[in-house]
């Protein structure tokens, strides 16, 4: 049984497990205090081109999302985000438990639109209502949708002259900078987003993200808030190591290839075999659709999720690649798909 | 420069580590459903001896003191705990965060008895105060001491007559239960309280607490508050294969008992030199009175926590030791004190 | 100008203000605990028929709303309300604040079905997400709809079935139950719903909705929540009086009818002018369609909202009578149409 | 039985009870938005000769803490207060239910002091504690001593120095003004805290706290914060036209000189008798140590709190004043200490 059910089934690449062995017995300090940390911060801003961001490395992704909301937010501010979006559906109300409200919107591609969001702010007039001040995108988004820079950058403007924060979930940001739809460059978000994180969990690390914060005004008194979310590792130097291995060079982004390369090879294949997808997605999560009884075939030897019923008897399936996946194991997919339909 | 600051300086015992090396790639599923995370809890309900409690991994301390009391009180409860409490000074308002009032008790020795609850639940007469429906103990406490199990039944039964939850915090569990002062078993707290952890950060683990709810109805739902507060880890099978690990045979407790054989040194050496302590420790936690010229001496080559200042020329040192401590720094670290008073 | 804008543009029924100017120099207790809220109490049971219910006399309805949901509700547990339900848009986040997600449902007529909860419920289906435990309807509806007792009664069955409470909120309970499509009684509904409100605010009182917790478990403690919130008057009798004065006799329904009686005319009349309405309403809050010339015209004289901007050139607005509209008012309104039509 | 009990027994002054019934058919807008609540923000603002200062009407001290506290801090921000101070301990834990921690102070008169605040800042050094940054003061306070000039002047340049709020819980605000000891003006407050309330309830209004907003800062969006937490009246009206009675003359002042008067006359008889008080009060509330005999006979006519068992046979009792208090009722009180002693 082999899955793509998604980009953490594995542990971690080989290189960060032996960082991990080789610094085993050095003594650090605590929290996030330790040199890989301090390191690790350094090697993202020179990536950045920026030496004005701050850098925090946080365990997962909840975790991240609701330290920086509650965070960011005064009492009667609310989030905006799409009806995808992770936070909206799949964090168990992480966000309303820290007093906030999320403001949904319905979208097509899993992406949030100038316009889209000027509809929820004109419906906003008055103090019986929360005051919508902070947007929250996933790039990729949780349907496989990336930005591009003009998409980003309109979203940017829009976001400035409205006083609201721009906030992106860089869960699978790796994926969707080395998409090959893509031109931004993650030394473009800290100019585009006032902060934003950088997936390790589903990039190759054991866990963690790198929260960036650009906007001056964000970054005050940020480790009480990493603190009192639960959220500030004791041994910190986990994080800092596996950052520091993940930037010390282009591993982050080779492993970031590999993942795209490996759905490349789906997408490609899957398209020949004239099988429609549910979403238009350039980065490493497809959601094709295939017949049900294929899917059941399948399911014998894969590990996937049924995403969504079609009519007729047709489902939406979701394949996940990732650093770890196996490009023999991709083929062989393939191959099974092409004997049950022969 | 060695450090004796805590407990968390250091990686992981070796044998973690090498038991991530070889898991590494075997696919598995996430948030703690994958079989390294079921087989540590069934090792764990066999050490204690119990079936019917539920076991949960959370990350760290603060992430499980912060999930645990927020699913187990009502808005208006409120939980009671020593004011040398971790939950009370040292976790940046985590608990207040999700809306409880902590009532605190100031102790000599930070544990809690009867006596001392009982005047806190005198004073809380009706609707206009807060109701106190939990207990928060620390074994060790915060300033080393333990509890043993005369003094955990007084509590245990107090509490059960006054309808007050039980909870410990066993981020330094080890030590406590391998104190040479405990009759303590392991298999003994599910009768007693009513949910603990058993720390891993602390005693040899990359990171890990073993959440353990012993009573039936506070089982239910719990990963649902886990998620949402952030604690629901991705790749769970890490804090799976680490607690396997511990627990598989007898290294958890191994480990622990080398942290106190430390600290032992440590102590009798002390004593022999005629230094007083501020609290009667039998764990890994010692705070010796030293002469401050003696602490000023000895930081030149030793790391450590000035902890308090006393009348006249001295303070109050903590010195921790752990799995990782080596006998020869102990020994060195008493040579130079010799040294240093000759 | 006469105001047609909402139904507590006045003050209260002239009964209620003689009643406080009656008791004014009587020493009472405070907080609730004077014999005119225990009196209230009494009176309220026996109009429903039932002794063992719980009444709480609160001031106003969003505070009532967050007050016991909040009270209910368990960490991970979120409240179903339609689109237009007061609590999911017109709060300012209230519930959210006390960290709940409300979960949306869009319907037609403003009002909650088996069929439109099982949907929810379908696609909650684990811990990633919240666990819909609390459905929360208004009767009547935001726009002026109303239960009746089979619509409630299926409502009720499903929500027992599915563990889920109902809650009502009755800021206009009165003009629902005493509206001519309603078959509804006070009596049935401690039968129906695990708890309600009956609204004073908005039916002749200078403030206070009287809250009736039918549910023996959801009864504990329930004064610690309104202390906690705000929400217990010092001076308790002037909510006691009031109550007092409205259920002592047929007050409360008197003033529901002359209010219902006022929107009958109003409707009557539109209806006869072969005006359309956005919604169907039997109660006190009716919105008619209306050319945008006519409601510019009738702005001079009148106060209303305008609700919604429809196709071409005709707006639906918002006319709202209560226990203080004037026959004569809407008299003059229907003639002032019939004048500008003319 | 007369009740000495507290300062809300009674209902309002006449002047109040007239004013509601002069404008009770009257059409205004709701939420605060009516005329009245207009004129009374005027003439608040006339009496404190400042026009810079934002004046909110909210219906009772504990709602106008919760909302202040919660809309003035960030999450890890706490609220500093002495023991007694009424959020700390009689608030049912409002302010930790909107997530923030109160750290207490010990005093002797519950009053704080730059000193004391200092040892607090002292201890909270770094991001594992909670950040102080509100001060909260009550004047007069919970044990009826009151603030002079020169007392709040230090605290109010200690507070800015330090980067803290100063907030003033003004419930009796009024008596502590009046108080023949006080030589603080109405006037003075702007300058000196940055937000505080001037309580309605306890002197003449059927409730009704006035709260002014100072600085700037803190202004902005206040309305939501009042709305999410369920505290703007619908009929805001009512708490305008109170006020405007209050302020319109000097009535507010004249029935805080009056409740002074008859504290004034207990605390000099209860003196001359030699009895000793528990606290110093130049305030309407008094605190006489009394044999426990004695009190046991005032019992039988007299309502009023037993505050606290001195050593010995004594009892010291609560007895408060107000503006309803009738000078017969004083006299006889001490008449029948006299008799019962003699």
């Amino acid at each position: 049984m082999y899955s793509f059910k998604n980009d953490y089934s594995e542990g971690a690449h080989p290189r960060i497990l032996q960082a991990l062995v080789d610094t085993n017995f050095e003594q650090e300090a605590g929290y996030g205090k330790d040199r890989f940390t301090l390191k690790a911060g350094e090697l993202l801003k020179e990536k950045m081109g920026r030496k004005d961001v701050d850098v925090h490395l946080l365990v997962g992704g909840t975790q991240t999302n609701l330290t920086v909301i509650s965070a960011f937010l005064r009492p009667h501010e609310a989030a905006i985000a799409a009806k995808s979006g992770h936070i909206f559906t799949h964090e168990t109300g992480a966000i309303e438990a820290t007093g906030h409200k999320i403001l949904s919107i319905e979208t097509d591609d899993g992406k949030l639109t100038p316009v889209l969001i000027k509809k929820v702010l004109d419906e906003h007039t008055d103090e019986h209502m929360v005051k919508p001040k902070l947007v929250y995108i996933s790039n990729s988004t949780e349907i496989g949708s990336i930005y591009v820079y003009k998409e980003l950058k309109d979203l940017s403007e829009f976001c400035r002259k409205n006083s609201l924060l721009l906030f992106m979930d860089g869960a699978r940001l790796g994926s969707a900078l080395c998409s090959e739809e893509s031109d931004l460059k993650l030394s473009d978000l800290p100019e585009l987003v006032d902060a934003f994180y950088i997936g390790g969990t589903k990039n190759g690390a054991l866990f963690g993200e790198a929260l960036v914060i650009c906007r001056e005004l964000l970054k005050e008194d940020f480790r009480y808030h990493i603190k009192q979310k639960g959220a500030l590792l004791a041994k910190g130097r986990l994080l800092g190591i596996q950052f520091v291995e993940l930037f010390r060079d282009n591993l982050f982004f080779d492993l970031a290839l590999h993942a795209n390369k490996m759905a490349g090879i789906l997408r490609e294949q899957l398209t020949k075999g004239n099988f429609q997808f549910l979403t238009h997605s350039a980065s490493n999560q497809l959601f094709p659709i295939l017949p049900d009884k294929l899917i059941e075939e399948l399911q014998k030897k894969y590990d996937f999720l049924i995403w969504e019923k079609m009519d007729g008897n047709d489902s939406a399936i979701r394949l996940v690649t990732s650093w770890a996946t196996k490009e023999d194991e991709v083929l062989a997919f393939i191959e099974d798909i092409k004997k049950c339909l022969s």
